[in-house]
């Protein structure tokens, strides 16, 4: 990938003698931001363009190219790539539109372009992209011509969107956010995000990583990369639902999948989703601050206003305010002139004018041991304060790394005043106390340690069992009937009651003999996915006389749904009464199998209370995705209620995990209902339905 | 309160030669803002400053002063005010700080300083506040100094706290938004936001409401004044929070009411309550805007990323994305240069780089009828597009008010380039597309018409019943009972299980047997209010022996929890099952009684699930209480369920608002659960508490 960003020489393809052609913005991007490499043009129609000769073709040009720029129109671009793989050129970008984000031409395109690529041996970004800018050697190709007024540093871009990835670099540049490398990558035909991802997070030049995209394009090796390093990735995934899909699609050709399923593997690998610019410049401008080693925050504010919105904000956000210690408060009560204010924390600094006295008081604070971190919040009126101010706010900039805590410095004057700050101060400053809170709240939250992948534990699949039934149901093209999704999930190692197929009310009324207790009946047909909606379940029936007329109540049920063939019944105890839970999974297209939990009855009914994780997980995943459920607390016995058996159903989570890692055949399963019953007596398995490729 | 705003001369008390000195920056800000009254100086020892003369008191002054604006420390606050009085004027403004905010020699001066302007007939906005603005006739007195660089413009704003106020002052300048008056009320001990809002809702040159509270002064009056207008009313209500509470009150001397009580009084009264700047600002921005008529938006794009975040916004809000007819479409496909994307609502102009065609095609989209708003994202870099942009953005204004339909235009560039836009656009333009889509959101959601206050529907209430038990508390000073809760609690309307109170085992049998089915054994005695906590409860005895038997148990349980006297048992058979709903009311301090109503069993305990509205409220805010509620399709039939009756629960929130409307000394009330039964079949009290003042 370092070519990409630091090649000895480029060639822009497509540029032009006249004023309007866009290519020759490449050319002035590339001289604006001091490329240091060497830089050759290309157009079918040579001549000269800012000193330089157009070379007709890439083989014209008398010396070796890393990297080529391609802007022509879609058609050609095929024809040209094949032209640079001749000439040896092994990395491009190809900038040009009209690609399958149009139509299926562009697409037949795309599939010529991948295959002449590949014979070349060929690497390349895009097409329908801006390209990439690397601050560093100056490389910078978008051919919206760009101002080169980007702060250099670490944080590096990339983006699905040229205009959103613009976007970004202008609130870079305004928030005084410094920039290294930023990439574009519109269609991702052949380099995706994964394979800048992984450059970037081995790349010096890199700490902070921020993305937008509207498709992921390997979900599993995304998820790998992220938690193979500890440099935090921001995520902004757009096209999540059904009015951008066709805006997105007609974009970037991006599809868009189960956003839960994205959200739930973002957070399993430790990549922080944000989806407004406001929370992704807040976290930017945190991150790169000490880490918050504990929850006991100090505000300093000249505004007693913005002192009690702040505190508001430490509430909300779980924050503690911590008392100042006594002889702390004594020390710095003699600075204020007259006596017309409390000492608190937050500490409102009311009628003291004095800076000097602020920096000792800033300094002090961060110094006391029960303090955390700090929001210094920072009122003035420029015409007043202007030169004083500056010169205190850039004093506050060092005190965060030399304290090794969090200082977040919020200010607040007027807009014109603002921007000459942001553009004059090394550090960022927020500009509401809520916005700085939030921060330190991310801070707080988002730790990313590099982390191994989490391993599903071994336990009891019988894979002898669940084979012989998933290749039986697929060489007889038919779906799984119930009894052979009860045989599978036992298989997997839940506790499914003892069932008997009755195929006549004599044998239902046999099975029901020997069952002893109450029972229940079901009918078993492959055209029936939902029994209950055609009256195919019967509950609590007593007895053998009961079973048998049972048995002939869902024949008949069956004749009225139109069941051909000779449906049989399922008999089996009824289950105890517990706490209605629902287990499943899912394939997803890009992050595979997923395995949700949630509870049933009303909770699942009017509050969709469900938690999802993506495999592989471990027990301490499976653990946290219960406690996320609202209804929680009714497993752990809530307002006196017996605890039930959260154990088996964690249990029963991690034996669907290892089922559907096994059997990719599986494309949907549902356990629903589990039976949770009292602590240590097990989940029993009412009903399930499963869903083979 | 006109004039606060509009005197004729003014009075600055509180001025000396030092440059040090506060009072001086009041008078540079009249200045500044060309103040066009006369002002005069006031300080002890006299002098000159600005090339006027300090008079040594009021009194010297040869002339008729309509305001006199204090910054004299504290202790002379009140013979100044006598002063004032002295002199004939009848309007004050002190800012000076030390008050009730301060410490209780603070308050003692804030008594004598009210009953020194109650003699002389005055009102005075503050102490400790910066006093007020306005931008018409330059009346600015702020002792921070200002620069006049607001826009004139139809916003007003009342903030209790001054540094939060100049805040707003910041984002209305720096936001191109237009200021019309500004008031700043600190600890409101003679003037309240209620006093300057009533008057800035008359006000011709004021047309939105922009207030920071930190306490309500009188809710119920906030309540009347807000909606009586149909003026757009924000607010930004905080000390919220336990931690916020200390500073807030050494800040303004602002207490802390129930912050749900606020929140369902606030929305009642249709004001907009909002909690970070940003949301302020966007909707600052679009509500000077035509109203929203309908759900349908158009968004038009330079970047198709941005059009896809805008769709994802759309979605989340609830807008719909018309599909454009086709002759509109084969009208603008024209335009487009190559043809490299597809036109699709959002629209994304791709390569189309004309603005004369995006002009039209603003312009025509505005004119369709199945358009009701339209978001236009323009993304550029200034160094290429500066000239255009700006022009067709200024061309952009007019075209909201020429079609009466909201246009948001929101702008990505450079931060330079946008500082510069603000300041030359007469409206103000977005930043971000969610800002955009939410902005309008909130112009469709938010709709402030004066409305009557609402009526409570007359309906049943035995007040000669009532009164009596209520009576007869409060002579004997004890609690009301659990049969006088019933008592009166069934005098109001609701529904009450017939209910015997026996003395001894013999008195319980026979109640029992009277009832026929099976019955509930309750312990009734003073010191008991949580019975179950003690045994206190025996549900579903049948027969006289068993009934018997009971009573000896609870005599026990009443033994062991201490209770002296003789208690006694309440015999009342069994409610029937149903869904189990609580209903409750709290009076507030400032807003008076508030009634609540929520889910029982678990989704209380789980979810807290509550809803809450302050009386005085009708039938339709009933309805909608409870359909807010979380658990709400319960009752109406979710999944199959028979629907229960909530017209019985209505009736029963009515009943329950009619009561603590009518005895004000109902403090707090509990009914808990309310058995809600089928359709048709009532409501059915099973346990309530009431607690007297």
């Amino acid at each position: 990938m370092d070519l990409f960003f630091n090649p000895r020489s480029v060639a822009v393809v497509g540029v032009s003698e006249s004023e309007k052609n866009l290519g020759r913005r490449i050319v002035q991007n590339l001289q604006e931001f001091s490329y240091d490499g060497i830089i050759y043009l290309v157009g079918p129609r040579g001549g000269t363009a800012f000193g330089r000769r157009i070379y007709k073709s890439v083989a014209d040009i008398p010396d070796q190219i890393d990297l080529a720029i391609l802007l022509v129109p879609a058609r050609y671009v095929p024809e040209t790539i094949a032209e640079c793989g001749q000439k040896g050129i092994r990395r491009a970008i190809i900038e040009s539109s009209g690609f399958s984000e149009l139509d299926e031409d562009g697409r037949e395109i795309e599939a010529r372009l991948v295959e002449i690529a590949a014979r070349h041996n060929m690497r390349f970004i895009g097409p329908n992209c801006i390209g990439v800018i690397n601050k560093l050697s100056g490389l910078s190709v978008p051919f919206a011509g760009l101002k080169d007024i980007f702060e250099s540093g670490k944080i590096s871009i990339i983006s699905q969107s040229g205009g959103v990835g613009l976007d970004y670099l202008n609130v870079m540049a305004s928030e005084n956010l410094g920039l290294s490398k930023f990439a574009s990558i519109g269609n991702k035909l052949n380099v995706d995000e994964c394979d800048l991802l992984e450059y970037l997070v081995r790349d010096d030049q890199t700490d902070i990583i921020c993305m937008y995209l509207e498709s992921i394009s390997d979900g599993r090796r995304l998820m790998r990369i992220a938690r193979g390093t500890s440099k935090p990735i921001l995520l902004h995934k757009s096209n999540v639902g059904e009015l951008a899909r066709e805006i997105a699609q007609s974009h970037t050709a991006a599809l868009s999948g189960d956003d839960s399923v994205v959200s739930a593997a973002l957070e399993q690998a430790g990549i922080a989703r944000f989806d407004e610019s406001d929370t992704l410049v807040n976290s930017l401008k945190i991150l790169p601050m000490p880490r918050l080693e504990g929850n006991n925050i100090a505000v300093i504010s000249r505004s007693g206003g913005h002192a009690v919105i702040a505190a508001d904000a430490c509430e909300k956000a779980g924050f503690k305010l911590t008392s100042f210690p006594e002889p702390f408060l004594r020390q710095i009560e003699k600075h204020f002139r007259a006596k017309v204010i409390r000492l608190t924390n937050p500490l409102d600094l009311g009628d003291l004018f004095d800076f000097d006295v602020y920096t000792r008081i800033v300094d002090e604070t961060l110094k006391l041991p029960d303090v955390d971190a700090v929001v210094f919040l920072h009122t003035y009126i420029s015409a007043v304060e202007r030169e004083q101010s500056r010169a205190f706010i850039v004093k506050l900039e060092d005190f965060s790394f030399t304290h090794g805590k969090p200082l977040a410095t919020c200010v607040s004057t007027d807009g014109e005043e603002m921007s000459i700050l942001r553009r004059s101060l090394r550090h960022p400053v927020f500009t509401a106390p809520e916005d700085a809170v939030s921060a330190l709240a991310m801070l707080r939250d988002y730790k990313h340690d590099a982390v191994e992948e989490p391993r599903l534990p071994p336990g009891e699949l019988d894979r002898e069992t669940v084979g012989a039934v998933i290749e039986r149901c697929l060489r007889e093209k038919r779906p799984v009937l119930l009894d052979e999704a009860l045989t599978i999930i036992r298989a997997a190692g839940l506790d499914v009651p003892a069932f008997e197929l009755a195929r006549n009310n004599a044998e239902a009324a046999a099975a029901a003999g020997r069952c002893g207790g109450p029972v229940v009946l079901k009918l078993v047909a492959p055209q029936v996915s939902h029994k209950t909606d055609i009256g195919g379940v019967l509950l609590g029936l007593e007895g053998e006389t009961q079973a048998a007329r049972g048995f002939e109540i869902l024949m008949q049920a069956a004749r009225r749904a139109g069941v051909k063939g000779e449906p049989r019944v399922l008999v089996q105890p009824q289950v105890m009464a517990g706490t209605e839970m629902i287990l499943g999974a899912k394939r997803d297209a890009t992050f595979g199998p997923a395995v949700l939990a949630g509870a049933g009855g009303i909770f699942v009914e009017v509050l969709n209370d469900v938690a999802l994780r993506v495999l592989p997980f471990d027990e301490r995943d499976a653990e946290a995705m219960l406690r996320s459920l609202k209804a929680y607390p009714l497993l752990t016995g809530a307002r006196g209620r017996k605890p039930r058996d959260v154990e088996a159903l964690r249990r029963g989570v991690l034996a669907i995990a290892r089922l559907v890692d096994a059997f990719e055949e599986i494309t949907e399963l549902d356990v629903n209902p589990l039976m949770v019953l009292h602590q240590g007596q097990g989940a029993q398995v009412v009903d399930a339905r499963i869903v083979l490729a």
